[in-house]
Parts: C-alpha cells; sequence; structure tokens
C-alpha cells in the first residue's frame, strides 16, 4: 500500500465517501489510489471552486465530511474562496492538497510555493507527512479537526513522493465528539433574564435553524414573547409549511436597528453577535443596541438545539411551536419582477426540495414567499464571497440524488465557477438552476446608494460601466447548453412556471434564464 | 481628494494607465475615484483570475505596470492563481486590495480574513495605509516595488475608510530603477570559460528573449560553437523570420540531459538554472550534468542584455548573428492533427502578432513550425497555473489595440478563466482565441506514463474517468457566442485556415473550436 492509498483509505474508515477534485500531475497516485479504494467516489471538476464549493455543499447536506483533492499552491488558491465560504458555514472539509515530492520544492521549481501558508489563511490544521508510514495517522487527525464540532476545512498538504511511496499505513479510526453541551447555570440565568420581562431578542443560527432548534425557540417565543431572530447567512436552514419560521436578520445596520429596536437583552445561540456586514460611514459596526446586554446561550460549536430545548421546558414547559400555514395564492403572471419569481418558485416547490440560495439583491422577497412551501432546505452563501451557489448545488444534489436541487443565482455570481454546469451535466445531478438575470452588480448599486454622506463620486451608479453587466449581454442558455445542460428563457411568470414545472419532473441538470423586466 | 484619489492619482503619475478590476462593496470608493482620474482605464471582468492574468498580459506587452483591483481576501484568493503565474514572469503588477474599514475587522464580519498573510504568499512586498493622508506614499512605494527590475507584484490594502475619508496626498514620484549591470570580471571570467572550447550550454530567458538579447546570443554560438538554449517558459519571446531562434529546454529531465549531453559548462543569462518541471521517481530535481559547473553571466533581475552584448564582443567581435529564414511551405490539409494546426497558425499568423501559448502537451510542434513566420511575441504560461492564457490575451490587446492577439488555448486550461471571453466583447478586443480540443487532461495522460516504475496504478490513465473531459463533450461554439465572441468550428486544416483568416481580417474578439482528430 503506498501512501496515497493509506490516506484515502484512513479517510474512508473514517466515513468519508466523495473527494470532489481537480488534479494535476502530483495529484496522479491519489488519483490513480481511487482505482484501489472504490468506496471513495471521485467527482471532477473543471475549476477548483468547483471542487471546494461542492465539497462544503455536500457535507451541509449529508451531514458528513467532503474531502478536495487540489493541485500544489495554485490549485488551492483557485479553491480557497469557497472554502472561505466553508470555513465560515463550519463545514467538516478535509481539504487535500498535493505538492512536489519532499526533496524537490528547495530548487524552486515554477509551481512551488508556500501552501502551508496559503491553507492557514483557512484557520484550521495543517498537516503535511513527512513519509508514506506516517499518512495515515496525519489524514486521522486531518479528519479528526474537521468533523470536530463546529466543524472546519482542516488541510493535508500531500508530497508526490509521500503518495508513490510504498509503506503506507492506516491510521486510527475517527471519532467524532459530538457538540458540548452548556451547563445548567447557562440555562437558569438566561431563563432568569426572560422571564424578567424585559425586551428580549433571541437570535439562533448554525444547527439551530434544523426541527428541533425551530421548534423550541418558537415555543420560548410563544411563551415569552422574546423576539426571535435567525442569522443572516446559515449553513442550512428548515423551512416550509409545519415548521416555525422565523425573519432573518437584515443585512443593513438600519434594519437591524428596527429588528432589534427598545430590546434590552439580545441572547444568541449557535449564532454570533449580530455586526455589519460591511462599515459604513457613521454606522456602528456591533448592531446590538447600545443600552442592551449581550448574552450567549450556546457559543457556535456548541450544543446550541439541547440548549433551546432545556431553556424552552424551563420557560415555556407546556407550550407547542407556532408553525406556518402551508402557502395559499394564486399563480402570479406577467412580466418578471423581484417579487413574482419568487412567489412561482414558492408555489411549485417539490417537497424536500433543496434551495440554494444565491440570489444577492434579486432575493429579498424569497423568504417571505417560501415560509409556507413544501417543506425544504435553504443552503446559503455564508463567507460573502460570490460564486458558491452552483458548487454547493453540485454538492448537495451528489449527498442527495433523490432530492430535487434548485439553485437560484444572481447573474454576477453565476459567472465565478459556472463550470459547475459541466460536473452537473457530466453526473446528470438533478438540479435546477435559476438565473436572476439583471444585467448588473445590482447590490454594488444599492450598495453605492447607502454610502449617504460620502458617496463614491458624485456619477450615479446606474451608469457606471463597472457596476454594469449588460454589454454584452449573457446568453445563459448557450451557456448552459454548451456544458451539455438543457436551458430555456423565461420573462414571464407563467413562462418561469411551465419551466420550472417542466425541469423539475425530467431528471437530470435545467438551467432558466429568468430575466427580469427591468424596473419602472 | 478621499483616500482613493490620491491612490489612483499616485499610480497614474507614476505611469500606471490601466486597472483590471472585479469590485465589490469595499472597492466602490476606487471605483467612483476613477471618475476624478480619468487618465486611469478600468477594465472590468467577471472573475478576479481574469483581472490578475489580464494585467500580467498588459505588463509583458506594454513593458509598463499595471493594476489591479479586487474584493477583500476572497476576491484577491480568486486572482492569487494567476497573481502567482505573474510573479513567475516578473511582471510588474500592482495588486490593489481592498478591505473593510480600519475599525470593522475586530468585529469579525463575513468577509474578515487575513488579507496580508495572503498577498504575502506572492513574496512581493504587502502595504496597508493607515489614513488617507499617508495613501500616496504608500501607493508610491507599491509601485516602486512593482518596477523595480525584475518587476514583481507588490500588494496594497486599502481599507474602506482609507478610500472614503478626505486628506489624501499624492505620494512622490516613482524613479523606475534599471536592471544592475554584472562586472566586468563575470564577463571576462565567463569570455574565459568559452574561449577554454569545452562544451558548453548558454540558457537564456526573461529579458534577454527579445532582440538584442538573442542577437548577442547567437554571435556568441556562431563564433564558439556554445549550444544556447531558451528557459522552459518565458515572459515574452521575440520571434519569427529574421531572428535567431533557439530551442526551449524540455520539460522532461530526459528531454534537458539530452539537450545538455556531454556539456561541461552551463551558463545562465537571466534565467535560472534548469529543475525539473515535476519530480519523478529516480529522476533528479537538478538537471544540469553532474560533472558541469553552472556560471551565472546574469542572475534574474540583472541586466542579461546588456551581459550577452559585452560578451559577444569579447567572444564574436566580428560575428554577425545566424537568424531564421521566412517559412515557406504547403497549406496542410486533412482533418486537424498536433502538427498542422501548428503548421496553419505558422503560414498565416500576421505581422507583430502577438501569440499566448497556453496549448500544453497539444503545442509540441509549435515553437518550430513558427520560428519563420512573420515576426511574432509569444506569451507563455509561466508559473505553471493552468487558466492563465485568456487573460493574457485581454490584457496583451488592451496594452496593444493595433496589434493582432491570437491565444493558442488547450481545452482543459480555457476552462479555468472562461469569463475573459465576455471583457474580449466588451472591449472589442483584436483576439482570435483558437481552442486545441481533445476532450482530455492529456498532459496528465501522458505524465501518468512518465511514472514508468512506480504508475500511479495498473489502470490505463486513457481510461481514468478524472483525466477525461469527453462525457459531455464541451461546446466551445456555444460558450463562446454566450459571452458575445462569434465562433466557429474547425476539424480539418482547410476549415482552421480559412475560419482563422475570416478572424483575423474582422475587428473585434473571435473563437475557433480546433476539434483534434483522435490520435491514430
Amino acid at each position: 500500500m503506498n501512501g496515497a492509498e493509506s490516506l484515502l483509505r484512513t479517510l474512508v474508515d473514517g466515513g468519508v465517501e466523495v473527494l470532489f477534485t481537480n488534479p494535476g500531475t502530483t495529484e496522479l497516485h491519489l488519483v490513480g489510489a481511487l482505482d484501489a479504494v472504490p468506496e471513495l467516489r471521485g467527482v471532477l471538476a473543471l475549476f477548483e471552486g468547483v471542487a471546494t464549493g461542492a465539497a462544503d455543499g455536500y457535507a451541509r447536506i449529508a451531514d458528513k465530511p467532503a474531502a478536495t483533492l487540489l493541485h500544489l499552491g495554485p490549485g488551492l488558491a483557485y479553491g480557497l474562496t469557497n472554502l472561505h465560504n466553508s470555513r465560515r458555514a463550519n463545514s467538516p472539509v478535509v481539504n487535500i492538497v498535493g505538492d512536489h515530492a519532499t526533496y524537490h520544492n528547495t530548487f524552486d521549481p515554477p509551481l512551488n510555493s508556500d501552501i502551508a501558508a496559503l491553507a492557514g489563511w483557512l484557520r484550521g490544521p495543517v498537516r503535511r507527512p513527512e513519509n508514506a508510514a506516517g499518512t495515515g495517522t496525519d489524514a486521522a487527525a486531518t479528519l479528526e479537526a474537521a468533523v470536530q464540532a463546529p466543524g472546519q476545512v482542516a488541510t493535508v498538504i500531500m508530497p508526490a513522493d509521500v503518495s508513490w511511496n510504498d509503506g503506507g499505513m492506516l491510521g486510527e479510526p475517527v471519532m467524532p465528539r459530538s457538540a458540548p453541551t452548556v451547563t445548567e447555570d447557562v440555562i437558569t440565568r438566561i431563563a432568569d433574564v426572560i422571564r424578567g420581562g424585559e425586551a428580549t431578542a433571541l437570535i439562533i443560527g448554525g444547527p439551530a435553524l434544523r426541527e428541533a432548534g425551530l421548534c423550541a425557540a418558537s415555543r420560548i417565543a410563544v411563551a415569552s414573547g422574546v423576539r426571535v431572530l435567525q442569522e443572516l447567512y446559515s449553513n442550512k436552514v428548515e423551512r416550509g409549511a409545519g415548521l416555525p419560521a422565523f425573519p432573518r436578520l437584515g443585512f443593513y445596520p438600519d434594519q437591524v436597528f428596527k429588528q432589534l429596536d427598545g430590546v434590552r437583552h439580545v441572547i444568541i445561540a449557535g449564532a454570533k453577535t449580530p455586526v455589519s456586514f460591511f462599515a459604513y460611514p457613521d454606522h456602528p459596526s456591533c448592531l446590538v443596541p447600545q443600552d442592551a446586554q449581550t448574552h450567549a446561550l450556546a457559543e457556535v460549536g456548541q450544543d446550541a438545539v439541547d440548549a433551546l430545548v432545556r431553556l424552552a421546558n424551563l420557560v415555556a414547559p407546556d407550550t407547542a411551536p407556532q408553525v406556518t400555514e402551508p402557502h395559499r395564492s394564486l399563480m402570479p403572471s406577467g412580466p418578471l419582477t423581484l417579487q413574482n419569481w419568487c412567489d412561482v418558485v414558492a408555489m411549485l416547490l417539490p417537497d424536500h426540495a433543496i434551495v440554494i440560495d444565491e440570489t444577492v439583491s434579486s432575493g429579498n422577497a424569497l423568504a417571505a414567499a417560501t415560509a409556507g412551501s413544501a417543506r425544504h432546505d435553504v443552503l446559503m452563501q455564508t463567507g460573502g464571497a460570490m460564486g458558491h451557489g452552483m458548487p454547493l448545488a453540485v454538492g448537495a444534489a451528489v449527498a442527495a440524488p433523490d432530492r430535487p436541487v434548485v439553485a437560484l443565482e444572481a447573474d454576477g455570481c453565476a459567472m465565478y465557477t459556472v463550470t459547475a454546469l459541466w460536473t452537473q451535466a457530466r453526473e446528470q445531478l438533478n438540479v435546477t438552476t435559476i438565473i436572476l438575470n439583471n444585467q448588473a452588480y445590482a447590490i454594488l448599486r444599492q450598495e453605492w446608494q447607502y454610502f449617504g454622506s460620502r458617496p463614491p463620486s458624485a456619477g450615479a451608479p446606474d451608469s457606471n460601466p463597472l457596476l454594469d453587466m449588460s454589454n454584452p449581454a449573457i446568453d445563459f442558455v448557450k451557456l448552459a447548453e454548451a456544458f451539455g445542460v438543457p436551458a430555456s428563457r423565461a420573462s414571464t411568470a407563467e413562462q418561469l412556471a411551465e419551466q420550472f414545472s417542466r425541469a423539475l419532473a425530467e431528471p437530470g441538470p435545467h438551467l432558466i434564464d429568468a430575466t427580469m423586466a427591468p424596473a419602472a
């Protein structure tokens, strides 16, 4: 058994089932080792950012660690942005990066670089086996670090000779550790805060956004009047009719101040204290009202669901959660708008769909529209870096081949990792991508106007060429077809409904270019 | 004047004319400042790797520094790979990265990361102005570092509040420093080596691959029998009829050992000592024969052209260089092969074309075929990281709007930065892209077989799905048209010739999908 095989087999023994990769020469022995480790499925991407984003999507849906395989420093560099998003999603990812042979880098060949420095940017641990015999141990330690609550990106750098040399040994089995529970003391202290009756907000995030956490939070809200809010960008949210639904924290400081107006206590559970996504002149960074106290019921990485349930049992012992009713409305008609595209999706969303939300400024109406849809999971872009959505869809569909995946993509976002469509076609994944096409970086036009007293310039953002994508207009139908994905264009709600229904009914990937009517 | 304007104006005063960008909110005041600094042209890319590769191509052709503008750590991460290639090309690039306001990162918003650590991976200096008043000084220092011989990527991290605050002051004018010349002592010592008459190789690179250096090297070769070789991957090579042409160092150790067989002295001028691109079992990393001595006529960053001319004046005072004759052959016909596509390009290449060579395994016959073509410049992928070529073409065409740019792209390479086509259409750049379409990572199949005694697995590389791009086949014609670039498909030499001629005759970008016949 060579080092490459010992790495992959140790990961498989620890529960890793899929490897998302764009390999090169230094990874060929790892590619070859897949022949000896058929339990591990290799999924090819044509760009590293697709591989890393797919690993994230897989981990979120499978609730299992995913692995990547990237080519030296430059390959890792292409994949880093979506690993940043993974880091912010707390997804368990074993990030494998091939390197030159141990003795080769001292000669500084063209692809040589400080891989450990790059991987260290992700703040997870970085290991580098020195020989085949030690590879299993390093693989097991990396996997163990990746799956440690709340989950992280952990990297193993694999020199080519360590891969090709014989003498590989398997690592010790990895024991997943569950998230630590919070002490009874914390629960009773926060119960006292709630019983005190002062205006209180409860901000929930991470695993607390699944059914058990949502129901516990709802019970607390119903019994005590606490305002429950959902963190802005989440790893995974369970939504739909029959589940409690809470408003998300706003993107802008003014929105959050309105949401937290009058609050004297902010309780966080599985979420971070709210901060402004960007800084703006004359606006604070921390969005907790100055006269409010912050209380951590469960920090990120602690068992927030358990904490919420125990808190609910104290302050709402006999209270049932309040759940959303099924959506009932008429199918919209007419030219596509920022509202009616959401209504179409909401009405047609199939049961147990996985929704990828990279809608940016086009998706403001989405959450309200889909609250009463069929039950579904939502995966969001978590780290603020565009190009996350289409790769997330790849990974989610690999993890759950029987569930429909609906990727909602702002047109600008779609351009960073567009070859995800090719992997969708290659693997015949059940992904329907809807491109929200406004031919602009509309979010930047919106941001420009938010700078109020210090605008970026006297010019109008709508006429700034660097915020415009209309010249030339991208033909998303041809783009999808180029990668083997059937595609169509919709400019009315009726067309979107018809095309979306059809795409959902057929196996394999589809793309719909939803061209928005110009704002009146 | 705000900080943003002081940054851009200082760069303009130092000779920067173009800014390649994919901006976000933290860069909006820099985008806005372009209104006040109209001498600086902003060129929009839909992906950061296009912006950074374009900056490299611009710098190589314009012989001027280029600037980028990227969005925080994740935007820099997407752009890093081509900055790595730039670093290996020694291209002068001022890499501007926006960041959150100085006071904001302590709250760890989603896009926060250690930008300096990422930029430091490129090994160039990194500056971060603390206020608007200091921005000009930091901008000037960054530009000065970028243009210092041999050229490098230098980064300035620009916090949003430093951009939007007033009080910006211009930096001191930047004084470009020319490359230091080598001492007379070195020249005479190496002249003595050559006069000694032992078998000697002269390896030239960097600026020595332009006319003056090539002619001096040729004079030395003609007078003394020294074997001249060109480094494997170069920033820019001047080629064509009327210029001396030398073989490139081989990619594989065995090729280089053959090229250097029997040599007792290896002289380097503007190049690095040859090393194996990758390591292979039982092959050395350093490719200089064990019984040969290495002599540095000019290290990278020293004035290699001056050194070669002085050396030629000593050892070949009355010798004229040997130049290539114009190419004369018949237009090939029949299905496209790895030889005849090169012959078609060689025959039709217009005068003063800029050729981008990202052909990988499809371009082995290119250099020989084009040695006698019309005079042209060749830009190569320098750092071994794929996805460099199409962005290089963008930058080259921006730098030289009157010169035809011919981008020769392996199909696998084209997939990392394919939105470069959109920028080509938007700016109506005179770029003709020829996709060398073999539906595979053919280089990896070739590499697999090079592992000889330690193959990656018992399986055949041709049947390994992770090295295959044929399922699904990419429709490059639709892909180009999706981004607004007219395109056609050629599967015979006649079709390629006809389509290439037509593309060259029409303004604006074109793409030809050159589909190779399967190997017999």
